[in-house]
């Protein structure tokens, strides 16, 4: 993901200047075995080559013993985008690197999904306490813009519910299995494509659809919720059989996130004809509004390239937000 | 649609007083036969008890005579709503009254087609020229906040081409055709429902689509560009033939507005896996992006309310404009 927005900071960059008057400056970066640090701004292209060449970017300079803390602990920056892996046991690192960059003062754009499902309402009153902001247009629907389309498209609107997809690999399982497949066939499939997490429970028993639920339901109904608080029902025990009984009634069986009233995320058949019933890897999410009736968008769910690019639009947002005080 | 509007004003008081710090005062009214004026603001609820009982505005004062534009050149006001209905011939009383308002120093909202869709290019050059914001959510999509979504939500990005299906009754006559009904019979259906414009020819040979097609090509892509330069095809000529054809490649017949390189209204077989593949009077739109992938956004077209909630957008993103200032 990080290689993924080296690059597009490097083919953007003239764009980004003349558009939005912007020049983004990587002044360090991390891994999980060190980092590299130039105030004047890292050569991002020969970043990427020498992580590509040495699986480290700490060959980069000669330090080799940085970590990730030292580095926001020391280094001067504007904005931390923190891109580790998203876990629910207890967040870390990315807990850590986040909380120890808004304390000093720094915005920071998470992608990666733990620490927001963990510690949301803590954290957003950490921002604000430190004066800081913090983004994660990345953490729902990928490159597709969920977030900021309900919080901004909609405005002077009430959502008053919303139900969603959340998931491209659940929703990719779930549409082979429609098409015949058994469970174990459908996941050996999505596991082929690279489509499952390292750690497959995160998607096949709902954690990754319920954090974003999470995230959904503090930043667009102000509910200020933590994972324990999703009742949360996974994919395993759906059988072709239940796939058969759905399509009987021109429905397909879907893991859906929820918020009306309750927080679930459980699988439940859904009528085909309803906008929300995408399939493969697709996300889709309907809002309902007490004036504009239901709208659903509908994208890519994550994916190196469309993560990067939200990543680049929290950045202009924060820069908007920042040059208005 | 001025109606559902005086009611959102007066049931959403309260709510748009406390979020949004904002009391719109309704200076002045004016349907076809004449107008009420009270510079302290109209009662709401009487206005719409009065368009009821008497059929015109005209009757809540005493003077009979005023026209829309006199009271437009007379009345101080900050915003003009242009609600009158769209024509793709001269645009009038639309465009008079739109062209009227900005030389005063009006901002304008308008959820009429019709002057966007014959001048877009000459009034927004004219309302920069006039420092004034022009507005006009309602006319694409209704209540769904499909210009908003393409001109902030993504941004950052760059949109390289779209499609869409942006005529809810023509895709709610190709729908039912595509369940076996004939054409006449369809159309029968969709005037009996209320859905066909009195001028049937808008709907039927695109207009309304391609006048949409105009307003999305200039906003979103900078295009400068009329109804002359779309490429417009109704769906008069769509046999049930064609729909049966499409269904064996398991596609269905949509009235599609695209805008990729040529800006183009016609009836297309797309896949019904596709997204944008929506039934009834809903609306869709495809939008694709550089490095995003494609997003469709689904939603109810225009109705009174979902207009009415896109104006009170409208006015809160005014608001907001000149406030910064």
């Amino acid at each position: 993901m990080a290689q993924s927005l080296a690059k597009l900071l490097v083919s953007r960059s003239d764009d980004l200047y003349a558009k939005y008057g912007i020049k983004p400056r990587v002044v360090a970066a991390f891994d999980k075995k060190g980092g590299a640090v130039e105030q004047s701004g890292l050569d991002l292209n020969r970043l990427v080559e020498v992580k590509k060449k040495h699986g480290s970017i700490k060959n980069y300079d000669k330090i080799k013993s940085r970590t990730g803390l030292d580095i926001i602990n020391n280094v001067e920056a504007d904005v931390l985008i923190e891109t580790t892996a998203s876990n629910y046991k207890d967040a870390e690192p990315g807990m850590t690197h986040i909380v120890s960059a808004m304390k000093k003062g720094m915005h920071v754009i998470s992608v990666n999904k733990g620490p927001l499902a963990l510690a949301f309402p803590s954290l957003m009153e950490l921002a604000s306490y430190n004066r800081v902001l913090l983004r994660f247009s990345g953490t729902v629907g990928g490159g597709t813009p969920i977030l900021n389309y309900a919080k901004n498209s909609l405005s002077g609107e009430q959502i008053i519910s919303f139900a969603g997809i959340l998931n491209g690999t659940t929703n990719y399982i779930l549409t082979n299995m429609g098409r015949g497949m058994s469970f174990a066939a459908a996941l050996k499939d999505a596991r082929s494509r690279g489509y499952v997490e390292a750690d497959e429970s995160l998607d096949l028993d709902g954690f990754d659809a319920a954090a974003k639920l999470v995230i959904l339901a503090n930043w667009i109904m102000g509910m200020k919720v933590t994972m324990p608080d999703i009742q949360r029902t996974g994919i395993r025990r759906v059988t072709t059989a239940d796939i058969r009984e759905a399509a009987k009634k021109k429905c397909a069986v879907k893991l859906i996130a929820s918020c009306n009233k309750e927080l679930v995320v459980s699988p439940r058949e859904i009528s085909t004809e309803d906008p929300l019933c995408v399939n493969g890897t697709l996300n889709a999410i309907s809002f309902t509004s007490e004036h504009s009736g239901t709208q659903t968008i509908i994208g890519r769910g994550a994916g190196g390239t469309e993560t990067a690019s939200s990543i680049l639009r929290d950045l202009l947002d924060i820069r908007k937000e920042i040059t208005r005080d």
